[in-house]
């Protein structure tokens, strides 16, 4: 079943595709019913690959909104979010994710998001090498922001 | 141990907490030895939740390559990649993150780094609100996409 956000978010999707933008993904951010930020997917376009369609309506909103805590509205997204976009809307403090196609639609299509969950869940080995070092040297920067009076936590 | 990779992706830290510009965490990707991006988290001063040291990076050195895909580069980066950022560095296939601080280190610090890869993990139950609708619906532009020649796969 569909309704006007989930119609939006195909909305974008379809032009995104149309445009040849990138992947066939569409988002809106909703707060109290009303739609304040939609995107689609510009990967290809934008030469980003973290161009996703959940990223850009996310900073759309949060331009709306003059705030980076979109807390209390919602998401609408054509496809689960990948982790990437996941994270963001946690980031984002966003309450609520609605989506349609799911991470195995996605990779049907071609899409890595299932491969991506299976690496962070611990399921498959680590796709990425990653090296630990300079730990120590590293947490200056941590310790500066920590003393500053005028750090905004978020 | 540091070395320059290392140490720009500091400056880059400590650049941005002694401009407010938000965390205290830098990046820089290298290829073949140079420098070819470079970022310092930006979530206070943009307003944008998704503005980490590791988005940005990536994103310059896209924009410095003319590509989506940094095939073969590496990510330098003063903190352990949030789940988006490892992500990101997914989608952007980086082969290699080197890291100084840990996501532990980050939650000292205030940061919700470790609790979004607890939820990832599947190890507390899900922070997000996730709801599944209109699967058919959402199809649609996956299947526009594909039958278009000009489709470019990423």
């Amino acid at each position: 079943m569909t309704n006007e956000y989930v119609e939006a978010a195909i909305a974008e999707a379809i032009a995104g595709v149309e445009r040849g933008h990138g992947g066939p993904f569409g988002a809106v951010v909703v707060r109290d019913g009303v739609i304040i930020g939609r995107g689609h997917n510009q990967v290809v376009t934008w030469l980003d690959p973290t161009a996703h369609a959940e990223v850009l309506a996310i900073r759309l909103a949060c331009r709306e909104t003059g705030r980076f805590d979109l807390h209390g509205c919602e998401l609408y997204t054509t496809c689960e979010p990948c982790p990437m976009c996941y994270a963001a809307a946690w980031w984002a403090r966003i309450s609520t994710i609605h989506y349609g196609c799911t991470r195995g639609d996605a990779e049907q299509f071609g899409f890595d998001d299932s491969a991506i969950y299976a690496d962070l869940e611990g399921r498959v080995p680590k796709q990425i090498r990653m090296v630990a070092s300079a730990r120590e040297a590293c947490l200056e920067p941590m310790r500066l922001w920590r003393e500053r009076p005028d750090r905004v936590p978020y």
